[in-house]
């Protein structure tokens, strides 16, 4: 089902059972698999290919104990040109892929989320809200990357990663602050960083490092609670 | 493709290319997205929301190396008013979403399950069979749940939270036996927890601890073995 | 929509909005649920059950930064006998599952792995490409399986297990090779490998264990980093 309100460039190929809402515009070039669903607001780019069963431009959903942000505040999702997203994948609404980017099957982006240039990000990787990647990132298979985190350039994530930004777990007034890894910065499969921490330049993070406070730039850090070697 | 023998009530919204079975019963003023299956038997209150490629209903499965049970001893799912379930979730018969549950995208909730209410299960969560979890409960992003684990009100679980309940990994005659999380207890990001453990009240684990014991009532323990602090 | 010019056989049963392309082959008495994929190439036994919005031979993707084997160096997916694959699954060509192997819900397996026979791919497990494992091994639920990687029979992972295959993470000329697991070791949950090591045969790695180097048959290794106790 393909709205007559939907905008659709040339040589546009497209599967069975895939819907588009009206509004949608999407570039040249586009390939969209069966049963993929775009929601209205989005705006897809030149020369991307979209996989089964993904949903692009899902609004936010919170129950009573969670702050939601109303869908009429965010603007529509932004899938830049060459963008390539796998199977399964739900990307949210007032987000932004750059051109280049690489989105695998069964990962999930929130809104307000912007991914640099040529970044990927693997398959079954979670991104949270209002989290900012820079270019030519690599976040590995299954990593969680929390809300409220900076990840700039070059950085490189193994798999399994994970991070978090609420130091109080659900009772204090901190405000959420995820980490900041700074350029070129590693990490091994399933390191962990506690909240609002930064960590510098070109550090490298050991496997199962559990980071607990501030890295400097070029330090190698490894164990649990992580240290300097 | 919705059976005239399925009972739906007033107001009811539902997407394209949505199965609902026969014998399925809805309540008033339900949201259906595209591209999602309700199995035989499953129920669901009022004001549920349900999004895309989301399968209600579903029916365990095994192979010849695992036991089974049997789908027609379980009953269908039900899911109890003002629920909301994400995008691609697998949700199986025989368990009970209560009143005000958010389940996120791209999780699962295996079979014989109760979560009470206002209870949340993260983006990308996955609960095993036979587990109880209590009402505001908050189970973050990518966690793992085991079987026959308990988890009382109030619990906090950060994200990439893990579980076990198996003492021999799979070649001994230990009963299966999932930790035991007690009221308020709260754990940090990629904390581990080994079968069997009983985490008391109140208790604090930090991230990438690793549990290997029971933690008494106000504990803050840290570290791989987790030590008391 | 089933193409014409696939071959189906005896005692089939298929959900509604199901694709299945021209050449695919089909054995008996398989069930097919709604909205499956199946690609052209796919091969499929007798007995073999597929479940909700699962993919079927999906081909390699990838962006600028990575390198892509071409679809048509692959040959097509081959499912054998009395496979059961869960919901939202997504398996890609130049792979082949044994006979009596089960796929879980929201599990991917990447091109040319070999599964063998009655082994278990748990729910929300990614296995990555050209990774090879044998029969009886069970792997449980949000594991991951690194790309050039060997499994061999009855090894057991619990949930939540890690492991890596890049020394460098993405910088050096390092050919990639995940770790060796030899026959019938066992893995706790959250356990995390580092690339390129061997676990020897009947080794236990505790729960959270970080291993770094190679194991000897029969060791036991727990803590970060992993020693033998």
């Amino acid at each position: 089902v393909i709205s007559r309100k939907a905008k659709i460039g040339k040589n546009f190929k497209v599967g069975h059972y895939t819907v588009i809402e009206e509004g949608v515009v999407i570039g040249n070039n586009v390939q969209i698999g069966n049963h993929v669903v775009i929601k209205k607001g989005t705006v897809i780019g030149d020369n991307v290919i979209i996989n089964e069963f993904s949903k692009l431009g899902q609004s936010p959903v919170a129950n009573k104990s969670m702050s939601k942000r109303p869908a009429h505040q965010l603007d529509g999702l932004h899938v830049e040109d060459n963008v390539k997203i796998g199977a399964n994948c739900v990307i949210y609404q007032g987000t932004k892929l750059s051109d280049g980017v690489l989105i695998g099957d069964l990962a999930s982006v929130r809104e307000k989320v912007q991914i640099g240039e040529d970044s990927i990000v693997g398959r079954n990787v979670i991104v949270e809200n209002d989290t900012v990647i820079g270019k030519n990132v690599t976040i590995q298979t299954s990593s969680y990357v929390t809300a409220n985190m900076v990840i700039e350039d070059y950085v490189f994530i193994g798999p399994c990663f994970s991070s978090s930004n609420d130091k109080y777990m659900g009772e204090g007034n901190f405000k959420l602050q995820g980490p900041i890894l700074k350029y070129g910065s590693k990490f091994g499969n399933n390191a962990s960083l506690l909240p609002a921490i930064t960590i510098g330049e070109k550090v490298v993070v050991g496997a199962g490092a559990v980071v607990t406070k501030d890295v400097h730039d070029h330090d190698i850090v490894v164990g649990n609670p992580a240290r300097p070697i």
